[in-house]
This record gives structure tokens, C-alpha cells and sequence, in this order.
């Protein structure tokens, strides 16, 4: 991967971390609301815990096209896809039926074909109600052979802004 | 599809269906049983109506299992897949967290690339409650083209028993 | 119901239909628009069947909030419950990851204490793909003892618009 | 809890653990089986990864089942649920459509209103492939007012088994 290759040079090996990895831009969290319906409930009256992860998928897919990239397109014209490898998540107070949810996606690291995530979901409302957080870690990887891919510099470029 | 050529002789003429329509056997419903769990429900407290649609899903893959037929290896095999084309259900009564659930699968009309079925689902118990029912017609299609396709000789002749 | 016993005068007398049956107005189409996710498709690379029963809920929810009408409300100072007593699918074309989709909601009949709704799937786009269409019925219930409740007069007189 | 305050003797001085925590027994895992249907794979013809934490519930429903607790009972007679609080997945390799599941559980710490669990999933078969593994805190609460609940003494006894 080229960029990585770049910051690969003699200055950078007092800093250990700085040449095998990307740079990591400054952006602020990229936000996208989500609301709730029936289906995402559970007897509990509450949003059943495992639908999270559907939401900060939604999350990330809206912030990757936000950045330019559609995942069909990364998959049909570069044969790449996205996978979940882990996720952390902690369940804070319950999210209920018609809450509109804001769920945030900030990059906390960038590997070689692996990024992490920080992910918030909120009750958007006088309260801001902190209903659930999680790190979300992805690896990029060819959609046939599920082989490790590097990420594209493409994306790298845009994560570095 | 040989079965249906060898079906259009002459002799049938007086009887318009039998030279377009394999036989259908007199087998008894098949039977699958299903736990509702906290996934399945609303905050109704209620088994969420769409998942009755995934629960005789199941029954269906379970009937074609137990005649022998495993979709993975149709799929992978001979480029085969079922899609369903067609639901029409009736909620009667409501099944709940917990319940045990008896998903029944009777195949109802033969046609040269689809299937018509009809489902019942009941609570499994004293009452034997019936809770859902429906009219599920899955069309036979090649798994890449999403082009029609017959019905696999095999299994007419399964349906035939 | 006052909005079904006013309609029931004698000058109404020819018309069967009408004293037993509140007004339905002239209103075009509600429509929302529906992403599809990961979360929503299958292996076969389209939008798994069920999954198309919440994106209509999805569009009804919306179209009651649109009419003023919040469904959390409905349950907590009504004690009032809409739920799906059947629902006829045909599903005509496949739509697949990362399609926006147009799914709308009109009004067909109006029971007492019913509604049924017919409900388009168009993929947004140049061709406007029809994907699927459905006829869902819903009944209106008390949400604690699943009894049938006449349709309240404000949801009435908004479709009577 | 009873069972906690009889455990907190001078005796156990020497053993901080000793006194806040109930005993946890030797009993092995517990292990359910899960079928991958379609409704559980996405686009990527693998399980959509949301779907592990459905089906790690499902095998800690049927654990609590096998020590003979209903959840069903526990919220009517006793107003208790369980809550996941917390969960951390791994995903190690892709399960697929029809490959049969087994799930464990295994109390890997028990609080006063909690447990902490380990589950894994791996595809039944020759190679056993370890599909995923997580830990899973789950709190009991009061099912209305949503505040933490000691763990009922009957499922403490049935833990120290």
C-alpha cells in the first residue's frame, strides 16, 4: 500500500507506531440518525440489544458514502468488502419504539486492512439519553476468496483529511 | 422437464390439466417445530407478524431436507434456488415469548417452475392454538440469472409420493 | 363510533355501504423512502422476503406520524394498538444492497375497526423498478387485552381529508 | 441475597472474593444447536454478524431452560428479566447457510445482580471450525421499573451445582 510505504521512511523510527501506520485525519464523528420501529423492539417494551449492530452497520454504511464510497461498488468493480471481525459493545440505558436514535462513527485506528471504530447511539432529545456505545473493528477483504485485502488508498486518503 | 413432456399424450386430452401439471402425492403436512425467543417478539409483547414469514422459511428448508434435498447443494450444484414470489397470511392469534411453535408445510399446487403451499402455524400445547396461516408460492429460479427454471425432475417425483 | 353512528341516517338509505362505513378521502399516496442494508439482504444478494413486511410497517408508521398520529401515544394515553391481521405479498422483481426504495401507503377500506392498505415497493430510479405490492390489513386493539377497538374518530376524520 | 450474606463469615477474611461473591459450581458448558437459515445470511453468503448475538441468546434461553427456569415465569411470577449489558464478539470465520451451529454457555463470574458468560460457536462437523466466540454480561432487573434485582437464590443454588 502505497501510503503506508510513504511514511515508511529513516526520520519516523523514533516513532514506532508512525511508519506502519496510515495517517489518522481529524475529523469530528460522523453522525446518522436512526429511528425505531416495531420490529426493532422486544417484549421488554426496549430495542432487543443485538439490533445495535444493525444500526452502527447503517451508521458506517451512511459514513462511507458520505466519504464517496458505495459498498456494491467496492465489491462489484474491486472485488472488496467490509466484515465485521469484533465488536465491544456496552448496553447503557434502554432505547424505546419511535425514539430517533443519532448513532456516531469516529475512526480510533487504521490498519493495514483493518480499521476501528468508536460507535455512540444516543436518544436525540433534551436528554441526549447515552444508550449504548461500542469499538467496531472491520477488515477489508476480497468478497470471493475472503483473503485480507489492504485498504484502498482511496479510503486512506479520505480518512487522513 | 421430462416428467411434464411425458405426461402430454394423447390419451389426456379430456383431462386439460394432467398434460401441464406434475402429480401431487397424498402425503401428509410436514410438521417443524419452532421456540419463539425474545428476537421473535414486539414490545406487543407478541411474536412480531414478519417472522412468521422466516418461521415457515424454516419449515420449508426442514421439508426439503427431510425429502432429500439440502439447498446449499442445489444452489451449488445446479445453480438452483427457490425464491418466494408470492405470501398471502392470516394472523388469527397472537403466539408469545417462550411458546413452542408447530410449523406445518402441505404443498397444495404443482406448476412447472413454482411450487404453492399451504402453511399452518400453531401453538404446541393443550389448546393447540392456531396462530397463523398462509399461502406461500415459491418460484424455481438459476441462482445467478434469477431466470426461471423448471422444477428438478427429483424432486416432481418426490412430490409424487 | 359518533363518526359512523352520524353517518347512519335515513337519506343514506340507498346506499348500503354507507351507513356502516366512515367517509375514505381523496388523498394521494403517502411515500418514504427505505435504505437497503446489509441487515436486510440474504445470500441470494436481495432483500431476504420477510424483511419486506417491515419496510411496510416502516412506511405506515411513518404515514400515521405524517397525520399526526404518534403510535407510543396511541398505546400509552389510548391504550390503543394497530395490529397486522393479514397481509397478501407478491414480490415481483428483487431489489438488493444499497437500493433506496419508495414505499407507499394508501388507504383501500375502512372497517370499524379495521383498516386495509394497499402498499407499493418501487426501487428509486430510472426505471422505477416495482419490486413488490401488498394488501395489509390492520385491526385497531386495546394493547392490554387484545380486544377490538373502534378506529378513534381523529384517525377518521384525518382520512375522511 | 441470602445466599450472599451467609457466605460473608470472618472465616473468609483472608479471601476478598470470598464474601461478595456466590459460589460458581464445575459444570461444564452448555451447549444448543442452532440451524443457519436464510434469513440469517446477508449479501456476502455468511451469517450477518448481528445475528451471533441472537444466537447466543437463544443458548442461554435454553440453558436457563435446562436448569429449570422459564423466562416467561421468572417475568410474571417474579418481575424479573434478564438485560444484556455488555457483550464482546469475535468473529473468526464465516458459518453459512445450512451449516448446523453449536452453541455453549459457560457462567464465567456471577455478581450480585449479574453473570458473566463465555460462548462460543462453532460449525457441527469434521473440522469443528470455531465460527465465534463472546462474552456476555447479563443484569437481572425488575421487568417494570428496569432497576437491578439480586439474582434469585434458586438460580444461585443451580449455578453452585
Amino acid at each position: 500500500m502505497d501510503a503506508q510505504k510513504r511514511a515508511g521512511n529513516h526520520s519516523d523510527a523514533a516513532s514506532p507506531s508512525s511508519n506502519c501506520k496510515p495517517e489518522l485525519g481529524s475529523r469530528a464523528a460522523f453522525e446518522w440518525k436512526v429511528r425505531v420501529y416495531y420490529e426493532d423492539t422486544d417484549l421488554g417494551g426496549v430495542v432487543y440489544h443485538a439490533n445495535y449492530l444493525r444500526f452502527m452497520e447503517r451508521a458506517r454504511t451512511e459514513w462511507l458514502r458520505s466519504l464517496g464510497f458505495e459498498q456494491d461498488m467496492l465489491r462489484s468493480q474491486h472485488s472488496l468488502q467490509f466484515v465485521v471481525i469484533g465488536a465491544a459493545l456496552k448496553f447503557h440505558r434502554p432505547a424505546r419504539f419511535n425514539d430517533e436514535l443519532q448513532v456516531s462513527v469516529s475512526v480510533t485506528d487504521i490498519g493495514r486492512a483493518s480499521l476501528a471504530m468508536h460507535q455512540d447511539v444516543h436518544v436525540i432529545g433534551a436528554e441526549h439519553m447515552h444508550v449504548c456505545s461500542g469499538e467496531v473493528c472491520a477488515a477489508c477483504i476480497d468478497a470471493y476468496t475472503f483473503k485480507p485485502r489492504s485498504l484502498p488508498r482511496e479510503i486512506l486518503m479520505e480518512l487522513a483529511k
